[in-house]
């Protein structure tokens, strides 16, 4: 059985709804049946046709996309829908499809503001649909077992964290040469307060609660605007503390000139330590005190069913973002039939960043854009 | 417009066939409407069930596939057949479905024996229908550019190729403990006169030739059986010529113990040369004689179409195996629909394996077993 | 023509001083022919012994043997002096070696305080005596090649600066367990008011103001003490703000569980970046916005003479940390014959740190340990 | 104690020689006293000058040499000779330094050819005196411990091994350019029979079986002359059989344009594998078939005395191809010293390349180019 999809936003031009659809098709879980993929009706039809979505199912607007699919009757109409717009339009088009019985992935970060977010908290769970935001990372198989390393208590209590995302492509100001993905990532009108890290930086934080499974208390913020004439930061390093006592560093930048987009996790706990990099995502080193650091691969055979039950291809065959990207969603959808079904899902599947993790990274893009502001050193992170 | 897609073979439990339909399914070009998963009916018709198709399009032989297919409408039967089956069920049914009007997608090797092979080609050119053969490591990015930039005089004329496909997995008699995988391809029933040269060493000889144009002339094989009781090779190593007077080294072992998959391409020219693996595929390394070595890069923005028509995902977010082998897929189809178009295929689509590159790899498969039984040091590679 | 070398510390089972020694020997400019190795007396005869260093050079105080070499003639005193005790005996010896007309060697951080550094800078300049801080991470050739690229504008103006020294080897209560380096480094009566901040902070930060040309205005740390009963900081992390506006991050820890040693920095400017890591101690990556990150190789020949004077062995030969601790040496020695013999010393010779970094380092640790303790988010760093 | 070194070639502007120097000096055993470094008796005296030799013991011949320190008294003469001319004049030295009474270094290969390797055997073994082959990739401690490890059984029974010595300095007609090194080493009147064999080949061939502790049997040569105009081979790979049945892959080239030296060894056994290149060279990575692979590191305190016994610097700080150099020279130094003082040497000491090593090598270059010229596959490997 596939799960009817619908999308809002992603037409022809965009990037990160072409990622989503490639993620929705790889465990060939969903059938895209429906979608608003823009606001002009017929980029929306055109895109929608492109998509083998039938013209009367491109709808404009997400309004018109929920209130006709929920006349549709039970089998024909969307179970999930996926929206993929900038960060402005997030909060009310999956406030409306939660409200009206839809299930919801949603793009990061979660919301324009942490109000957004804490509301959309409380929508998710008076609802009783599920909801899932993409956060990458967290889908890597890799990353999924250093967070179950990490629990298990292999490398004991953490204690120092180190989490990077360096990137370079807005070394230039690129949003003056009618660059679309630069444009909106640097106006605060549609990514709200923070640039880099919204855009980067809550990955990167997502990353490290994840992996560690503590949660910030205190952060200490160095925010930076370094090309000229941009309007919010490109740069940032942040001090952290965290609730077992832990202290962490993270950088997240787009000013790296040459850099790609190496995210990287070092934790290091009372006994060891783990190394994550998504250039070399299907490997994992693990580190002791007193014996060799072992590379631990997808295929090694000697791994949790949290990489297992995330990989396709066999041993040496390198696994990448998409995949990565289709685990949330292939998790997501595993859950959602076992709802569907009645069925207990799987802790494997259940696996995937949801409502909470949205407003955690909301009250980092505020916490943080304040704490670079401030001239406190250290300041609570508050939700 | 998708394309309509039939398999045949890769019902449940089969590993390669559930690579080719994600491959098929990441771009989005095909449709997967009818199977012959398995020869077992009530297994073909569970394994299309799973898949969406719908019961009375899970045939029970590719025969029946072939015959009832034809005899539906043009709009309604499939386009295009994939064959998934072991190495000896493969010329019959790709045989039987060109002859029907179907353009067929083979895994490889592309037959059980040369003599096959050879008669396959002129099917395939009788029939005027498509082909592709799928050696997965030329639909990877780089190594498309590799094989641009050697063709564009890049490293000057090729003197030397090392090429390596080092696996450890057959270490132990593995057939002998109901593995799958491993009992048909050390079955020279199923998989023909060769074990490891005829699943990795034909691809490890079809990258050579691919990335530096050239074609093999001579070759001297060391072809060893390592493993007690296994009935065929699972170790080789083979010098090479090619017609340009350069030679090389081809490695390729299953008894690598410890190894996963890192198959590697070096090739040496009068100026520079180029080095490419799979472990970090999306990097190709460029040398010269007195620059400093360059890493290019998928998303550097300084590549050819062959990267950037081959490639989904911004800048640094590795792309992998599947990837790959959804670029065989994909520039099939692109391939497929112009014809259907009457529109011509752009280069970047057309660069696919197809019939001409199964015979070699046949006749490399025979050449290299002849050779590794002979005395003479160097034998004339024959077709 | 041999330079006639003392050294003051580094007896039997001494580390570091070891290490001067090597480094002494290896382009042959030295000859130790006297030392205080140890007050206590057979220990320093038996040092000396084994260092074939004649008894009655064998001294068993700084302070003998200043004044005994002093005594004799020019011809057969020592010229040079290494330093190589504790930091707490860095400064009187040092002083009064200057003083009494010894050029010196001596072993980093530079003094117990910044107000010994301030004193020695200003003993440094009325002695009319070479001096040389070994701070041997701006020895490697790499970091050198770096040093010269940013200065030439290779990358443009730096915006930002990464640098790392994360080591595993205090993860433990080690100084608890009669381990002689732990202990001293761990000790506020030897090391000073820092421990790691002290003992690597000041490579780290020695190392960005090297290859950046840059200088810190500003800073804002997080120092922690994290194993249990530990005396001094073992782990922190620095924002830091440069003269010309460039934000940067210093990590320095001795609580990375499964580390060791890799230094490691990156320099980001308008155009470019580059990247240096002990582990590959003889690359240097050497980024571009638009153009492929390049290898740069200490034996590639592109190099400045800043490389090819400071290496030994052919292209492909790596050479390592002794080799670059060797450079210091070297060239200390070369600048020191030059002076002897009244020549002018070649700017590649004179590339070796002195009194300066020495102040920077010890203000370093004053500042960096002060904002640790202060509530102030940016503290000015003061000298 | 020092031991009392002289040198037979290494004039000014010679390579090999100035390595060995450095070699002789990093641990101090040995003190530089006479040499004959040149046959011009200026360019000698001159040199030796230079090194710190008196002018009366700077030789213009070696047999001056050897006559003239035989004279002088034992407390005074030379005890350790050390040949670094090239291949023609190794031989004769060697023996009439043995014959004499002096223990020797040479540098490798051993001899202009086989016949003269079998003879010099006889004179070490006659002369009671010890002797040591310059194969410095054995000098390596990550190379020891993989011998330690195989021959303890950790990676089972040996089955293939694979060796490859790639570099690209000769991709050009360097020859014709007034290039030192790249004159004698492609003059069949210096160099022997063999060029790049000779070089590069016995290297590669010696450490895989050091590493393995096993003997080649049978080969099977591919040698090419690449460069036009050049009088010896520039490339070459070989099969090779051992005396276990295992096989090997042995590659070396001079024409891998844009590569320098990254030597490689990679061996599997039935359970197992290990692999080793010289660029990161302090680093072993040990494979299990069914355990993630570890990454064994000189610094890491679970390694043999193999490692700990050949290694200076602390954990992390990499050492190089001059330490490893310095290894040969120190095991040497301490095996001499033993038998002068009539201790037992420990095996840590001996694990330096001897004549047998050398009468190999030589046989290996006399097989190779046999067998690349016969048009016999498989020829037995003879001595």
């Amino acid at each position: 059985m596939k799960l009817k999809l619908a999308m809002i936003g992603g037409g022809q031009g965009a990037f990160i709804g072409a990622i989503h659809r490639i993620a929705s098709r790889i465990d060939d879980h969903y059938e895209l049946v429906a979608g608003a993929f823009s606001s002009n009706a017929e980029k929306s039809r055109a895109s929608g046709l492109a998509l083998g979505v039938s013209p009367e199912r491109a709808y404009t607007s997400y309004q018109e996309l929920i209130e006709k699919e929920k006349q549709l009757s039970e089998d024909e109409r969307v179970q999930v829908i996926s929206i993929v717009t900038p960060n402005h339009v997030h909060f009310e088009p999956t406030k409306l499809a939660l409200e009206n019985g839809f299930h919801v992935i949603l793009d990061k970060p979660m919301t324009f503001s942490l109000d957004e977010a804490k509301e959309l908290e409380k929508v998710v769970k008076s609802s009783g649909k599920l909801f899932c935001l993409t956060h990458t990372y967290t889908g890597y198989p890799m990353v999924k077992e250093a967070k179950q390393l990490i629990a298990s208590g292999k490398i004991g209590k953490v204690r120092k964290v180190y989490v990077e995302y360096p990137q370079g492509w807005l070394s230039t100001f690129l949003e003056g040469e009618d660059n679309k993905q630069a444009s909106w990532r640097t106006d605060p009108g549609k990514s709200g307060i923070a640039g880099a890290m919204g855009d980067i930086g809550t990955h990167a934080f997502n990353l490290a609660e994840y992996v560690t499974g503590l949660q910030t208390t205190k952060l200490n913020a160095d925010i930076n605007v370094v090309v000229e004439g941009r309007k919010l930061d490109d740069d940032g390093a942040v001090l952290l503390k965290y609730d077992n006592g832990a202290s962490g560093v993270l950088m997240a930048t787009q000013i790296a000139a040459g850099d790609e987009n190496n995210v990287k996790i070092r934790v290091y706990g009372e006994t060891g330590g783990i190394e994550w990099q998504q250039d070399i995502a299907n490997t994992l080193l693990v580190k002791y005190l007193d014996k060799p650091t072992e590379i631990w691969r997808t295929g090694g055979g000697y791994t949790s069913s949290f990489v297992t039950g995330n990989m396709r291809a066999p041993a040496g065959h390198p696994e990448g973002y998409l995949e990565a990207f289709a685990n949330l969603y292939k998790n997501f959808a595993l859950t959602v039939k076992a709802t569907i079904e009645g069925k207990e899902a799987e802790a494997v599947w259940l696996d995937f960043p949801g409502v909470e993790e949205g407003v955690r990274g909301m009250a980092f893009v505020e916490n943080v854009i304040a704490s670079g502001k401030s001239d406190k050193k250290w300041t609570d992170f508050v939700i």
